[in-house]
This record gives structure tokens, sequence and C-alpha cells, in this order.
């Protein structure tokens, strides 16, 4: 099997199965109990949160609030905050839906909701987005890496623009196709909150987190007994939140290497690609792990599917919207008519070696010249 | 260790923790993507809700949204659900906080909320409850199972009153305690939503549900990518809810024989216990799994830290509550203000045998002896 769809989800790391295990069968015990097995695993739950800011590069005295899901982070991110009256509200439109339609929502409530256009790769319009800016601006969300492309958006810089131009806003990253694929420093860009999701990087499926800044006042997402600051009630995942950990710990090992392989596999694929004139290559440069691209007169699901033959699995964009057909930013991505429909998105992990790379290009070149025969008009 | 607080959380069936393995690693395609063995997750997850449908004997053009918790799946039911212009809405007061919160959620955003009393072990008061019942009514709540004291609610009797008095209403219940703890025919006794969590009978933490009768509206919980129906947007966890199937299947085949050890042990605790008059046993009968006691003239969180020593864990109420010490319905539950503050809660599981049983008696009645001696005026 070549798997080149890591940006939808990846295997777990079988050390992170070992932890679940321990904290599911032998440490499972209720952190919200008395009893001291009990405060053993809410200490520990406090000590990963601790560890997990850390390697983030948090600031010391923020909060992480464990959830069930980057969707979860980023709907507390954009529902659950406090709102100025007549506050603005400016999200980019390239936002994975989570944010994407949080923000329809509150545009259905009422808020003036802006969405700062992208580039052709993704990646945010900073000319466009810094005129948007202003005191009335009480909340930004901007993603930090594409989950279409893999373009990198300079945190630090936009959070400078918005602490200068939108003093009173709260700042959002959506991270969850950042944390492990590109360097992340939370304190340097300032944020006020970041989402990420575990399953992104190996970790278990079922549990995310948002980073929360001191000062930021949240309304609960889920009422109950008050677990989470009261902001996420519900029995704590300790098992999937370790486990998650555990897969911190793996990737921060590792990083470094990591990410050059994944580049130097990203840039092979780049020039094994770049002589046939009817594919583009959408994704920037600085993509670390997502491989956009758009063939000419071919729909991108049929050459999916193609390419199923080969055990080759790719996406066609964004896994969350993929039964809807192409999405809503094909146009911007991919300006001529011709490529639009021909979309396929390629996302490597760890786990991907340069033989995959191979396999892949020669199955797709195979089957793209079947299926270009069949010109559509 | 005798751990006796299963209401609490129990640990997980070491083949649930094969089965969450296999989708993790192995099978670990997200179901939104289109690919083939994403579609194959996908039919195992839609298999998995008609499973479980089933055997909760619940409708069969019903659905089951899976959440993250069972809190999860009572806010929905609470706060996602559409409602009357000026209607009314009826819980329990004995309601676990996560729906209890939620009523007062809906009372802070102006509905008309009402708390149905209940009576000394915990049950709905049904005469009360009844005169509550009008046209104006458009959702009720009514646990099936209490957690602090195990009493059983009729859910049909409770659902046949609503039809006739209240046929506008929805009835939800909350069958987080009552699932493979005491017998759940969800057609007959006609609920319109039910709510259940994986990690309350050896499935895993971080999955639940909602049974969602056909034709009942919800609006999302989170928002995003579409899953569950757009109701509550989020990769799906398959490997929890596969795991939590299994754990369906394990309880399934063998739910007579656990529900009558259970009972025998709470009956030989009854006995051991019934002898002292400084011992109150306020569950009912009825009581599947649980055993509220209140001593006289002592802390509960004093006997409890107490019986630690034994390696005996037992609650004090509700593990959600636990932190905030008596919960709100000690007074109604324990009329004597000597008893008042001296609540422990025992709660078994399949796991539980006999000789934890002795092995708590003795150790309660020697601790008990000696904190009496330090009465407190």
């Amino acid at each position: 099997m070549v798997y080149l769809d890591n940006a939808a989800t990846t295997p777990m790391y079988p050390e992170c199965v070992k932890v679940l295990e321990e904290y599911a069968v032998k440490e499972f015990f209720n952190p919200s109990a008395l009893y001291a097995p009990s405060v053993k695993t809410a200490v520990a739950l406090n000590d990963c949160r601790r560890y997990i800011i850390k390697v983030l590069k948090g600031e010391d005295n923020a909060d992480l609030i464990f959830t069930a899901s980057g969707s979860e982070a980023d709907n507390i991110a954009l529902l659950c905050t406090k709102k100025m009256k007549n506050g603005k509200i400016i999200v980019s439109e390239a936002e994975h839906s989570a944010v994407y339609n949080c923000a329809t929502e509150l545009k259905n409530r009422g808020y003036e909701v802006t969405f700062a256009p992208v580039n052709s790769d993704g990646s945010l319009n900073i000319e466009a987005f810094e005129s948007m800016l202003d005191d009335k601006v009480c909340l930004v969300s901007v993603m930090h890496v594409s989950n279409e492309t893999g373009a990198v958006n300079d945190l630090s810089a936009i959070g400078k623009l918005i602490r200068k131009k939108a003093p009173s806003a709260l700042f959002h990253s959506d991270g969850v196709q950042a944390v492990f694929k590109t360097p992340v420093n939370l304190a340097e860009c300032g944020v006020d909150m970041y989402s990420f999701s575990a399953h992104k990087f190996h970790g278990p499926k079922g549990v995310g987190a948002l980073y929360v800044r001191k000062g930021v006042s949240l309304s609960p997402v889920i009422f109950g007994g008050g677990q989470e600051k009261g902001i996420r009630s519900a029995t704590e995942n300790v098992p999937g939140i370790m486990a998650m950990k555990k897969a911190f710990e793996i990737n921060a090992e590792r990083f470094k290497v990591d990410y050059y392989k994944k580049r130097d596999i990203l840039e092979y694929l780049r020039q094994k690609l770049s002589d046939d004139k009817d594919i583009r290559i959408v994704s920037p440069a600085n993509s670390p792990h997502i491989l956009l691209l758009a063939f000419k007169d071919v729909r991108g699901e049929v050459l999916m599917h193609a390419l199923e033959k080969y055990g080759v699995y790719v996406g066609i964009g964004s896994a969350c919207s993929s039964r809807k057909g192409v999405g809503r930013l094909a146009k911007i991505l991919v300006g001529e008519r011709a490529f639009q429909e021909g979309i396929i998105r390629i996302s490597v992990s760890d786990y991907t070696e340069k033989k995959d790379a191979d396999l892949f290009i020669d199955a797709v070149y195979k089957e793209y010249a079947l299926l270009k025969k069949f010109v559509r008009v």
C-alpha cells in the first residue's frame, strides 16, 4: 500500500497503543474521583498539559483545554469566546470547514464576519488582510498551514499586524495541519488560541486540544460536571490524552529528521512532475507535507479511483469535504478551468519513503495517459 | 485492589483494546475519504450504528449520533433540539450535571424550565411529574437510572404519561448508568432520544452516543466537515467506536448472568450492613449496580480516604461533582442531618466478586468504629 493521504489521517504509532492500553485497562481511574489512583491520573493529565505547551513553545502560564477533536477546539475558539458588541470577525477564506462553518454560524447570529482572501497557492493574502484590520475587530482566525495546499502562513507577521492594527482582537490559529509539520512557536507568534488534533501526527483519533493564553475568557462548549475548567465537561479521555502525549514525545524527538525527509520526498515529486505541462503544482515551495496537483481535462475523483488499482491512495482535497466534490477553493487555487476539476492532494508522513513516491509517479503517469484519451468537452 | 466505584468509570475490556488497535494502526483510514479502505471503515461505522440500535431494542428507522461522551450526547438532546416558542422544559432534579446544567443554561436563555422532584430513594416522583405535564411542554429529560442511588425509573410509564398529557414534547432519557445495568427497550418506552457512554460498561473513554428517533430535528453541537449528519462534525473516532461495539457484544452476550451476579452482591452487602442503625441504605431495592450509603456522624470523604488504606476504592456520590463536596441531592436523599455528610457510593461491575464485598465490609466496620469515636458536634 502506498498511503499518500496523511493530511486526512495517519495510522497511530504502536507505542501510543501501549500507553492507551496502560491507561484504559490498568490506570483506568476517573481523574475527578478523590482517592489516590484517581489523583495520580489527574496529575498525569496536568503534567501532559504542561509538557505539550512546552513542546509548542507556548507561554508558561497558558492553558490547554483537551477536546475530542481539532474541530471541537476550533468551535471553542470561534463560538465560545467573548465578543464585543458590534465587533468584527475576520477569518481567512481558506479555513477548514470547522472554522469556516463556525464563522458562517456567527454571521447567522448577527455578527459582522469578513472572509480574508488567499493567494493562488492557498496562503493568506497579507496585504488584503492588513487592510481589513481595525480596532473594531474582536476575533481573527487564520490557519497555520493550509489543509488543501500545505501553504505555511507566517503567524508571527500576522500576529504583529493584529497587535498593531486590531489590538482588541483575539488571534486564533488552526494548527491541525501544522503541529509536527512545520516549526511551532506559540509564544513568539503571540496567538491567543491554537487548535490541533492528535490523529494527524500518529496519535489517537478523538483527541485534540486548544491552547489558550492566560486572560482569554471562554464559555462552555459542553455543559456538565465542570471538567476542563468548565469549558468542556465530560469524563476526561485519559487513555487518549496520554496516547497523544506519547505521539508528542516521539514526534518531538525526531522532528528535524522527519521534516527534511518529507521535504525531500515532496521536492522529488515536484521534479518528477514538473515536465508535464498538463500537470500543475498548486502547493507553494514551503509546504511541509502536502502537494496539491491539478491535472488537465480529468476529474480528480476518477484519477484517484484509477490509482487505487495500484494500492495508491491519495486525497482529492480535504477529506472532510471530499463527499461534496471539488472544494470551494478550486477556482482560486486553479485559475484555468480545464484544470479545476482535476485536483488531487498528496500528503506524506514520516512513514512515506522515496519508493512510495516512485510507485505513485509510475501509477499516475500510466493512468493519466489512459484517462486523457477521453477528454471531456 | 477492591474497586467499588464502577459508576464513575470501569477498566476497558482487553478485547476492546485489540479492536481499537486494529482500527488505529491497520484499518486507520478516514471514513470521509473516497477510496475503498475508507469506504470500508464508513460501512463498519454504519453497521455499528444498526447493531447498537438493535441491542438497545430501538426503532429500526432510528439513528445513532456518535459523540465523545455521554455529556455531549446529553448536551445535544437538551440544547440542539428545536423548541416551541414559549415551550416549557421539564427535567428531574436528580439529573446528572450534564443534563441539569444544560437545563440551567436553557433557563438563562429565557426558557421556562421546571425541575421535577424525586423521592428519597432518588427515583422520579411520578405524581408530581404528571401534574407538571401539559401541552405547552416541549422537552422532558428524565434519567433512566440514577447515578447517585441506582434507582431505576420506569421509562415506559413516564413515556406513556408524556404522550398522553404532553403530546408535543420530545422525551429524552440519560441512559449513562442504565445500559448493561438494567434491561433497555427503547422502542417500547418510546423515548425520542437516549444517551449513553462506553466507559461505563468497559468500553473506551471518550466515546458515547445519542439514539435519535426518526423525525427529531437537531442543530449542530460542533460545526465543521458535516460528519454525523452535520450534528457533530469531526473526523470519526473509528477505533473508539469499534471498541465500543466490542464492549456491546461482550456485554450483550453475558448481560443476564452479570445482572444477577451484581444484584446478588448488592443484596449481600445490604444484609451485612442492615444491622447497624448508624448506617442508612439510601438506594432502592431495584438498583442494579449502586448502593448509596449514609453513615451517621462522619464525613463521607474521610471514610473514603480511610478505606484507601485497605486498597478499597469507593465514591462519595457522582465523581463529576465529587470535588464540590456533598451533592445537591444530599438533603432530599438523606433526611436526617446527622447522616447527610456521611455519604459514600458503592458501585459494582461484572468484575466485582463476593470476596470484594467481604473486604469492603471488614474495612468499613473497622474504620467506621474508629472514626465514630471522634463525633463532630
